[in-house]
């Protein structure tokens, strides 16, 4: 059974047209027609190799929405015909501490969608059924694909660190994560403040749920924010003076990082201590968790902001997302 | 009512004999004749105006273990003749929302025992009533009195951080802090690691409750505790290889530090993104869990291995602590 595909042949490469024999199905495996594909950064993560964890050829792709198109003969938890999603992660041992735990992120097995697999950029996918997602009705693809990782991606540690509703939180870097945690924020009943560097998106926080809008690039703003604030994501990947950010916590407050800054953060340790703050992390999120932000997805009408592309324009699409010209999710479509 | 003290006359100065007058008693104070006093780094801190806020001339000692000789009109909590402690914070405004939620340490005109207020290197102390902790019989004033400070700033944080029973717990550093740390998180059910660069404090580490020791000058002994264990809690002051530290930590690890590192951290963000690790801090605790530790301390007989001398030898004993010769902890009696 042949798939055609789009692959980067080597680190950095452009997309090309790409056909692999993806062999017989699994006897737990679905195999899903692909009907869009978010483009999340971590997909120009791995076409680069910048983790060191390549292989090529490289089918990007790990924001898939579509159809179960077959399932292997002991699959009972998704049915041949409905609309499923899948993220990052395609497989797990399934008998583990973590995989019991409901923490399947964390399993030594874990299987990622397009890393030593071939993901999304494509017309067909495989994996594990517990790994595709059922959709709720009510959600249109192109917007609720890019929930499969960026949205879980910063759900995740709104719920894992402990946010409440009576809390305030920032969100730092209003792109393709950050307009999506406004608006889980917002609906988690929290107060939310937006950081930018790009004062035209003011108004759009807003509308994705920000109460306050502050321009990260001046100082003044960035102090009025002193000892505001009980949470902060940050979904950057620049390095920011980040003892101003924890000077904005409040006692007990968390700043945490979604992102991947590549610099170490340099914490003087006096910041912590006083008002008991931590900085913390966040990768993607469990089986469960998945499914409860879809399931709180739909009930608050969250959704990606998207711009869609026909799959055959792949390239062109990725360019955006390097350009963080985006607005502010970029999907491909079959 | 003139109280008889030793004090540092400036910065960095050996204490001399001070007299001074406490006016009058305040409605709501209680005056505390001191039967000891531990030392304390923090002392050492102050002293020498570490921390940019010392007043002189300035009387240290804040883990006071004393008899209630008088009390203000308004107090109803304490009576006199009943024996109490004192620790690090000898006041607070009572209505603020952390005095509301007994987190007394955040309040804004939180008073400290010896900065801007004589401490309790003197025969006696004054404290608001609120600050003076009933202490359970059974408990040796010599070997309680550190519980005050350097007891509440390591349990505080156990309990703060969810630290579970089932949970593997390293301490780094066992001194003053560190071999009561190691005694109330055996007593709290943990399997406990103790690490110090020194080799011969293995046997004792083993009788405070350290189910292992490690030497942390020895990088094979560090890595071969990679990824067990759930909570680190850092009591000493030196920079150590903070990375390393926290691929010790199992998933949802955290770092925690209570005493003042004076270089800022370098922490590699990767490291805490995947496994949903922090690095957060502490400091001493509110009166509710002052009272709590107490009665867990009597409950599991949790002392301080204490080294007593004279008050009028507190010079001598100041050395100690400066040398990190005291084993563990000194105490001056009157």
């Amino acid at each position: 059974m042949s798939i055609k595909a789009y692959a980067a042949m080597a680190a950095k490469q452009a997309l090309e047209r790409f056909e692999y024999d993806a062999g017989p199905l699994g006897a737990k495996e679905v195999e899903v027609a692909i009907e869009c594909c978010g483009i999340c950064h971590s997909d120009l993560h791995v076409i680069d190799n910048d983790w060191m964890m390549s292989a090529y050829p490289l089918v990007p792709g790990h924001e898939v929405v579509g159809t179960v198109a077959r399932i292997g003969e002991q699959v009972s938890y998704v049915k041949v015909g409905q609309r499923v999603g899948i993220g990052w992660q395609c497989g797990s041992c399934g008998t583990c501490e973590w995989c019991g735990k409901g923490e399947e992120p964390l399993c030594s097995q874990n299987r990622a969608t397009c890393v030593g697999h071939y993901g999304g950029f494509a017309q067909s996918v495989r994996a594990d059924e517990r790994f595709a997602f059922p959709l709720p009705e009510g959600m249109k693809s192109e917007n609720a694909s890019p929930l499969l990782c960026g949205g879980i991606t910063v759900y995740s540690p709104l719920r894992l660190y402990g946010v409440q509703s009576h809390h305030r939180v920032g969100i730092v870097g209003i792109g393709g994560l950050g307009h999506m945690a406004l608006q889980f924020a917002r609906a988690l009943g929290c107060h939310v403040t937006a950081f930018s560097t790009s004062a035209n998106k003011a108004g759009e926080a807003g509308r994705f749920g920000a109460h306050e809008f502050v321009v990260n690039t001046d100082p003044d703003a960035l102090k009025a924010q002193a000892g505001k604030l009980d949470f902060i994501l940050v979904t950057v990947f620049a390095p920011l003076d980040w003892p101003t950010y924890l000077a904005m916590l409040r006692p007990h407050g968390k700043l945490c990082f979604v992102g991947a800054v590549a610099q170490p953060l340099t914490v003087p340790v006096f910041d912590l201590l006083f008002g008991y703050k931590s900085v913390c992390g966040s990768v993607i999120g469990g089986r469960t968790m998945i499914r409860e932000m879809l399931t709180f997805a739909v009930r608050h009408n969250i959704q990606a902001m998207t711009e869609v592309m026909p799959m055959d324009r792949c390239n062109e699409a990725i360019a955006k997302v390097r350009n963080n010209t985006a607005r502010y999710r970029m999907v491909l479509k079959n």
